[in-house]
Parts: structure tokens; sequence; C-alpha cells
């Protein structure tokens, strides 16, 4: 480890002769695997971006050239060689350094990512706003193959190819994968240039055929066919420059590469092909085993858990589509390339047909599924909370508007833990309840998960069930297909004064607070529709009202819960617990939550505050 | 008139002999522009798909086979052919037929669009559907050049040309526009394919140049070439058959190509070249002035206004963007290919350098501002209410998660009339004022929206202004760029007993309706943050509040008012005024809102009825 502790800035780095360049690389590899092993984290993408990191700050001048890493998870070798590698034990913990590039992390980290496709975009504005502040500065987007299929890196694209004087050089990192395995006809496409058929048949095309006399001819036939047939690429087409395929662990093609391009003028486009687990075998072997790992012995790898870990809301989710889908043919799952996150590997292996990977494509996704519900299908689009931001207005215009059958199911709900803000599933609850004709649910246990993705799935227009990462309190599961009643909830604890009414994961610990108060609990279950006669009932028997939720207290849950009060005339004191407006960073999710009070004794210690004299906040103001 | 009248349907359009299909065309377009001069509508886009929509019905099974136009402001001829000729007087008023295709108006409109680009993914799930339930039909997308530069387009054309057995035929329909003038690479591309060069040069590649004895060597190389070296063109390389480009008025051409496509097999994408405002000629000069238009003499065209119309909000928005960009070089302007809707043409023609189209790409626009603003930039999104939505994750994640200076100019926010409820912003208050770090504001005239566009400025994060669609009270406009204080409301009638407390284009009525009542009116200003100093005020001295926004009560602002009351520990008789929570059709705004009770009597009946002795609705319940 003696190359890389001499380098605290890429400054250092490119001070460098290029021969150490290589050994440098192999340490950070090295460093990488064993840090990465006892914190977890991302290591598949990182491994296979070693040496395009110490390339690009070794040509490029960071931090006054711009590098935007798309997503983000890959840019552990930039931290690293970015000043951060003392910290970088502290990686996705509590007050550690994040996982993801962050703008208040680092002046070397340009733009914040996380969310797939963003970089091209960010990069344009980079290099726009250098043309127009005249400014000699390069922005460069590393984008993946998989990010490379959404569309909002083709509106970047297109966006891009019409500005020929910005200096914005868009590297596309293949590396043949998406978190899940890739789909589509970009990636087939990627695989025929990446094969190299495509450029060597068309420099060849005379020579290998044409014998002696024909062959002058044949050279001005191909010249003609060059410069009038062949577009070359599709990215020529947008109007770049392409580059590639180059090999993206070969330095001595990195580096030369990259210096030319420093000096090219105009949209570049470098194809560079990487392989994700790069110099570690056993993740070379199982790129998605080893995308994000736990913490894990090197020699040995990842093993199997020995003894069975409690089921997940993931888990309960797939377990569910392969049972409904078991029961009614028509039942279609979509996913936008998280097959494994979103837990529908069984349902791909036994439903093969009835499987769409249709790309990280989320707003795509929503209006397939439209499509194929107007057809009478039973499509279930299974996305995580945050992601489902992409595609609202799909939800809203394509999907409610239409009050068409499709069945959400939203992981990744409430607070996600080590990806941290930027995953946040904080804000669906207040998105999809203004929404007409959404029935919105929020699961407080595994079963209830269960029996709530039935109802949603029986309902004949758009529903929602959100539930959080991770597993759930342990609760048995029925293995019937039922359903609850529509907006309905339930009381689960009946006590005096103070009503809590919770929402989804909150029951739990509502629950506990109601022990320690005396205090009537009750699930609410639906955000939407609400139980309106519950929370009058509730609202005649109790002295406060209290509403908890795993999500933002503006126009969430505890909100609709003060209109269903006003619109039904009840005033009643009434307290809205929930995630403050605030981003809230990566961190253990049970100390986030009990951070922000939402643990049980927090939910307990804010209602006595409040109501039962503690510090006394209320004042009772009828005018 | 004789022709059209027999056809009630395309079964009696299909009965018709070929010969007979041109007179037909000629009968609609005379129909249609007669029709559209008396109901005002969009015009250049229909006249300009007359022959593709005549072939269309002609050559495939409908309603069997599935057609899903994308946008759907070019279905005019596809309504009056499939029953709505009689009804077409009617065409965007109250109880009429809408604009766009609706599934609830006729089983011929497949799918319901008005945003652009959702056409080939729901055209996707209809085929998928078929393919699941082994049923023999056609879907067909009709989309046009510039919905095809949105991402979303790119999603679904990337997943579908991997679903080689499905029925799927993509028209593009290509007049070289969308409303505004064309942009990006795209278009350059198809510009390129349109010239025709292309495929002529690709067919004669050998024939042209190679005499005699090399021609059979030439064809070979030909075969060879398009097998392997030439990918034809881009739709090629996403695994479609590309078909084009062909001549979409010359129905000679249309029907048999249409016949051909409807026996081949797998993903089909047939190009077709069409102009708008075919065959009126005022219009195929002037295609941007009769896109969307009120009513006019067909035979004088559309005349300039004589007495000057009352400003609109969008045009205080213009003049605004002028006037700053004026002040502080570092504003740029950003639309999603919507320069005359939003009012930006004096700003492109005065500040071309800082104007930038960035074609239909919602996503892309707001991320691209994200970049500006990382580079010291001042950018400001002009943006309608409905289509930020499409951009939603972008806002939260590349915006407001980094704190990022990028302003937001909502237009058409709440009930826009006669497009309906596609376009309907009535959500943003509610989706945006969720997101930490936002400020919102609503402007309640035009003055005031010009110092809140001034504030959101100068405001050093990310900052909305909504406004609605049209003119506003008539307000005398202050040239200063001055600002309002950040989060404060103003009362602006001093009543008693009731206090109103009114969001933007609600403060109008909000006085009448105080007159009549006697009741404190304020101007809240800010959804975001909220004046809760004022609101605890207002809720001491009186007796009833009530909120009212033109946006939906679910999540909005009065949401926010009953959480600042809940937070602040006061409690005390709330009514929350607003849209309610469903779809609301097109119509005359104004007669719409009063349909809802939002106008100045509707909101004191409300209130009567609530608090004032009208029908007693109150239950006070202090438990």
């Amino acid at each position: 480890m003696n190359l890389l502790e001499t380098i605290n800035n890429p400054a250092d780095l490119r001070k460098l002769p290029r021969h150490q360049l290589k050994p440098l690389a192999d340490e950070l590899r090295t460093f990488l695997l064993d840090s990465v092993s006892k914190t977890g984290g991302h290591l598949s993408s990182n491994l296979g971006t070693v040496e395009l990191t110490v390339a690009l700050h070794y040509v490029f001048n960071t931090p006054h050239d711009r590098i935007v890493w798309d997503v983000g998870h890959q840019t552990y070798s930039h931290k690293i060689l970015t000043g951060r590698r003392d910290q970088f034990h502290t990686l996705r913990q509590l007050d550690g350094i994040s996982g993801f590039p962050r703008r208040v992390e680092s002046e070397y980290d340009t733009f914040g990512t996380a969310h797939s496709s963003t970089s091209i975009s960010a990069a344009l504005g980079m290099a726009a706003a250098a043309k127009l502040k005249g400014e000699q500065r390069h922005a460069i987007a590393v984008i993946g193959d998989g990010s490379m299929t959404a569309g909002m890196a083709f509106e970047a694209l297109n966006n891009a190819g019409v500005e020929e004087d910005c200096n914005l050089l868009v590297i596309l990192n293949d590396n043949d994968m998406s978190i899940s395995p890739p789909v589509g006809a970009l990636n087939r496409y990627l695989a025929r240039l990446m094969s190299g058929q495509f450029y060597a048949a068309a420099k060849n095309v005379g020579k290998s055929v044409l014998p002696g006399p024909v062959l002058e001819l044949a050279k001005k036939l191909e010249e003609h066919a060059k410069g009038m047939v062949v577009p070359a690429t599709m990215f020529e087409e947008f109007g770049f420059n392409y580059i590639g395929p180059i090999d993206g662990h070969d330095l001595d093609s990195l580096i030369p590469t990259l210096q030319n391009i420093r000096n090219l003028k105009g949209p570049q486009f470098l194809h560079v092909v990487t392989k994700k687990g790069q110099g570690y075998k056993l993740a070379e072997a199982e790129p998605i085993l080893y995308h994000g790992t736990g913490k894990f012995n090197p020699a040995e790898g990842i093993k199997p858990a020995t003894a069975p870990a409690k089921i997940t809301y993931t888990e309960v989710f797939g377990n569910w589509l392969c049972d409904m889908a078991a029961k009614d043919e028509r039942l279609v799952g979509i996913t936008p390339a998280m097959r494994e996150g979103s837990g529908m590997v069984r349902f791909n292996a036994e439903y093969p047909k009835r499987y769409f990977d249709v790309g990280i494509a989320e707003q795509h996704s929503v209006t397939f599924g439209a499509g194929l519900a107007c057809e009478g299908m039973k499509p279930v689009v299974a996305i995580y909370s945050t992601f489902l931001q992409r595609a609202y207005d799909q939800l809203i215009h394509d999907v409610a508007l239409q009050n068409l059958d499709v069945t959400f199911a939203l992981d990744r709900a409430g607070i996600v833990g080590a990806d941290g803000a930027t995953h946040a599933g904080n804000y669906d609850l207040a998105y999809l309840r203004c929404i007409p004709n959404m029935v919105v649910m929020a699961a407080s246990d595994e079963n209830e998960c269960r029996q709530m993705l039935t109802t949603a799935y029986h309902y004949p227009g758009p529903a929602a069930v959100r539930y959080p990462r991770g597993a759930g309190i342990g609760a048995a599961i029925a293995q019937e297909l039922t359903t609850i009643p529509l907006g309905k909830g339930e009381v689960r604890r009946q006590g005096e004064r103070v009503a809590i009414l919770a929402f989804g994961s909150m029951v739990a610990p509502a629950l506990k607070a109601g022990e320690q108060l005396n205090a009537t609990v009750a699930n609410m279950r639906f955000v939407k529709p609400l139980d309106v006669e519950l929370v009058k009932q509730l609202a005649a028997d109790h002295d406060y009202l209290v509403t908890v939720e795993e999500g933002c207290v503006m126009g969430g849950a505890g909100a609709a819960v003060a209109e269903a009060l006003a619109e039904a005339g009840i005033v009643k004191p009434l307290q809205m617990l929930g995630l403050p407006d605030k981003f809230i960073d990566h961190g253990d999710p049970a100390k986030l939550l009990a951070s922000v009070g939402l643990d049980g004794d927090g939910i307990a210690k804010s209602i006595k505050q409040r109501f039962l004299g503690g510090e006394p906040r209320l004042v009772v103001n009828n005018g």
C-alpha cells in the first residue's frame, strides 16, 4: 500500500509517471475489496471502474474539469483518489461517507447521482454553462450500458448532438450489465458494436472480397458508402464523434485515447468495455451476487446464510406474485430492470412469458402496463417507491385518468438505510393520494402485505401497496390469497383518551407507544380511501388524535386524517407524526427512525409532551 | 358532402371502392376546416392526417385492430369516421366530445392520449396482450416526429425491438414539426432520411457506379453490405423493420404499403411524411399559428386581434423573463418544446444564446437546468404544471435534494378548460410541497406573478411559481423587479368571525365571498413555506378558518394549513375548499370552477352552509 498512500488528491496522481499507474490501480483494487468486504457496499461495479477512474483523473484536470458519474455507485475509486481514503471505512454508515457522489461531500463530486441516467443531462448543463461563461473546461458523463436504456439518457443525447461547440464527453461504460441482466434492443446493438465486427466489417468490406483489378473501384465504393450510406453508429447519428470500443482495463489504451479526446471539439462519445467484478474472480463469475454486498471474507467469498434469514417484504411480494399467477393466468409482472431487488427471480423462472423486464425505463413500464390492462390482462408493476417518481405522469395520465386496472407493488417505502436520501421512499403517500381513482395501502406486517397485494389485485382500478425495505415484524403468513375490505382499518388496541392512527410500518411502534400510554391504536391500512367512519369513531371516543406514518408529514396520511376531520366538521386536537421536512442521509434504518422519533419510545414521548402533561404545547383555541 | 354522410363507422368506409377514398378525404378535409373554424381546436395537425386516417381505417380491421394516436390532437378525422360526425360541433365544449381520444367516448379510442410519447408503450402492451391471449390483432402506434424525441418513446422502442413476435406497427408521422419548431439531433437525422438520399444511395450503390462485368460482384457486395455493415436506419438498429419514407397524403402509396405491412410479422416501422395544414394554404404557410385556433373565417384566415387582448399570465412570464435577463446575464431560459405556449418567443429572439429548447424532454429539461445551476448560472425552467409531472423525479433527486438554484415557472396551474383532464394542473401544490427545500408560490394576480417570479429567481434554491392559464384579473403591472418577503402572506380584507385563507387564483373570488359574508380574506401567497404566523393570528382572531385553492384538496394548500394548526396545537373549525377528488373534463374554465363551487358565490355558499346558519354541518367535538 505504498503508492496509494501518497495520493491525497488527483494532483498527486497526475505527478506519477505513467508506469506507476498500473501498480496504483492494483493497490486501489486491493484496497477496495478489503474495505467493501468489511463495510458492505457496491462491489462489482467498483472493481470494474478502477482503471477508468485512474485514467480520468490522470488525464483531466479535476475538479476544474467536471466528471459526472451516472448512478454513482461505481465511484469508490473516485472517492478514494479524491481525499476520502481515510474515511472510506465509514462508507454508507450514519455520519460516514455516502455510497454515491454528493456535492456536499467533495468538490470532486460535481453532481449528486443515484437514480440512473441523469449524467448526460447534468454534464451537458455544465458544458453549456462553461460555453456561456467563456470557461475552458471539460464536462464528462460516465454512464453504463444499463443506464443508457432509460429515455432520459436519449433525451440528453438528442439535445447534446446539436450543441456542437460544447466540450462534452460521454463515456459509455459498457459492462453488458445493469443490476439485472441486460434487456432490450440497445443492448443487442451494443453487443454487435462490441463484437468488433461492425467496424471491422465496414473497413474491410472491399479488401476481403475483391481481387486485384476492382480493388481501386471498391475503395471508391467504400468511400462512397462511408460518406453516404453508412451512418456508422447510432451515436454518430445523434451528432457525436464516436470512438471505440476500447478496453477499459487497459491503461495503455485508456490514457492515450482520453488525451486525444481532450483536444477534440464538440460532443465526443467514447465506448469503453469493462468487466464488472474485474480482478476478483468470484465477482467476475457472479457480478449480480456481488453487486451490493454485506460483510464477507474475501478469501471465502459470500456464503449462503446458514440460518434462514427473516423473510423480507420483497420475498413476501415475490411469493405472492407466483401464487397469484398460479391462480390467474391474466397476471403479468413488470419490472423496470429490478428483477432481483423486487423479488421477481422466481416469477421470471416460473412464468417467463408473463414476465417483462422492460429495461431501466420506469415511464415505459407503467404505460406498457396500462396497454396490457386495456386488453384485460392484470399487470402488476413492481417498482421502488423512489423510482415510481420517474413514472409519475404515466401513473396519472395513462393509468389513473383512465381508471385502468394496474397494481403497483411499491418496495422500499419510507427510510431505506444505507442508500440514503436519493433512494428514500418518503413521498409516495403524498404524491399518490392526491390522484383521483387511486387506492393506496400501507402494509403493517408481512401477512397484511400479502392480503393487501391480493386486495389491490382484485380491485378493478389502479391500486398501490407500499411496504418497507427489509424484513418486517415476523408475522405468520397465511397461504390463502385473502382480501381485506376496501377502505377499512381496524382497531388493534383499545385504550383511552389518546387514539393513535397508525399507517403501515408505524403500526408496530405505535402499539409499543400505546402500551406505554394506554392509548388506543388503530391500523388504518388505507391511506386512500381513508376509513372516515373509523376516524369519526376514534374522534368521538377520545380526547386526542395522533397520526403516525413512515413518510413525509406534508401532504401525507396524517394530512388525509386532518382533511377528513375538517370535511366532517369535527374539531379535535390532532398531532401528526412522521418524517420531517428534510432529506435524511444514509445510516441504519432503525437508528434513523429513532432519531426522528418514529420508534415506540419516540412516539410515546411526542404524545406525552403534546397531550399528556409533558412539556405543555396544547393551545385550545376555539375563538 | 355526399360520401362523408354515408360513413357512420369504419365498416362503411371499408365498403367503399378504392377510387372513392380520395373524394372522401377531400370532403373530410372540407368538413374539418369548416367545423374547427367554428368551434376552435387543433387544425394544422388534423389537416395533415386526413389521408393517413382514411388509409388506416380502410386497411385495418378497427376496432378489433388497435390504433393508438400519440398526443391525440390529430384524431379529428378519426373521430368523424368512427361515428362522431354529428357531435363534432360540440368539440372541446362542456359535455361535448373531447379534443383527444378517450376510452369512455368510443371503442375506437383504444387509449386516451394528450401528453406526448405514450403511444408506443401502450400499443406494445396491447400487442403483448394479444400474443399472450392468442388473439390475432394489430396494434398500431401513430407518433409524430416531435413526440419521438421524448425519452419515453425510446424506452418503448428499446423494449419493442426484442418482442419479435408481437404484431406492433409504429407509424412515424413525420411533419418536421412539434408545436414549436423542431430541435435536436433526431430531427436532423429524420431530415436526412426524408431527403431520400439515404435509401436511394443504399439501393443504388452498386448499379449506378459499376458497369457490366463487376455488376454481379457488386450485387453480392451489396448483399454483404446490407447484412453486415449497413444498419440502414436507427430504427432497424432497434430491431424494427423500417419501411419508408412514403408520402402520407398519397392514398396510392399509403394503402398498398399498409396492406403489405399487415402481412408482415414482428415489429414494423413505417415512416410517413405529411405536411401540417395540408390542403389549407394559410395553415400550410403558418402551421404554428394554425396549430390551435379559436373561431375564424376560413376565407379570411386568422386575423390579428383588433383590440389588444388582456395580458395573459403567459405573457407576464415572457415579459418578466426578458426584463430579468436584461438585468442578469446568468439567467438562462429552458423549455421542453413549448416556446409559444410558455411565452418565450421574444426571449428566444432577444437572447438566443441563453434560450434552450431541449425538445419534448421534460426529464432532461430539469436535470439540464440542474447542471447549469451547479456552474452558477440561473436557470428558469418554464413548464406547464401538468408536464412537470413528467420530471417529478428529476425535480426531487437532481434539484431539490441538492438544493440547487432552479426557478420553475408553472403555467396552466389549475383548471385548463378546453384541453380537459389530461392537461389539468391540479396536483402541483400537493406533489411539490411534500418535497424538502422547495419554495412554492401561487400568484393571485399578474403583478404578483411578476413579483413572485422575481422572488423565486433571487431565492438561492429551488422555487416554483404557479399561475393559471389565460388572463388574470387585469391588475396593473409595476415594471420594477421587486420581491416579496419569503413566506409572508397578507391580509387583503379585514372582516370578522370567518377568515378565508386564499391561495393564488382563488384570492379574487375569495374577496367576493368575503364581501358577501364580511369575512376576513388573506392572500397566503406561499404554499411553502407557509406563513404560519399569519395562520396563527387568523386563528386567534376568528371563529372559523376556510382555505381555498384551485388545486386538489387532498394534500394541497389547505392540508398545509391543517398541518400548521396541528403543529401549533391550535384546535379550530376548519373548512377546506378546492378541487374535488375526481378528474374534471373539458369545458369553459369559469363554468367549470363555478360547477365545483370555486367562484365567489360558490365559496360564500359553502361557508354559509358550513358555519353561518345554512344547512348545519358543524359538529364541535372536543371529547
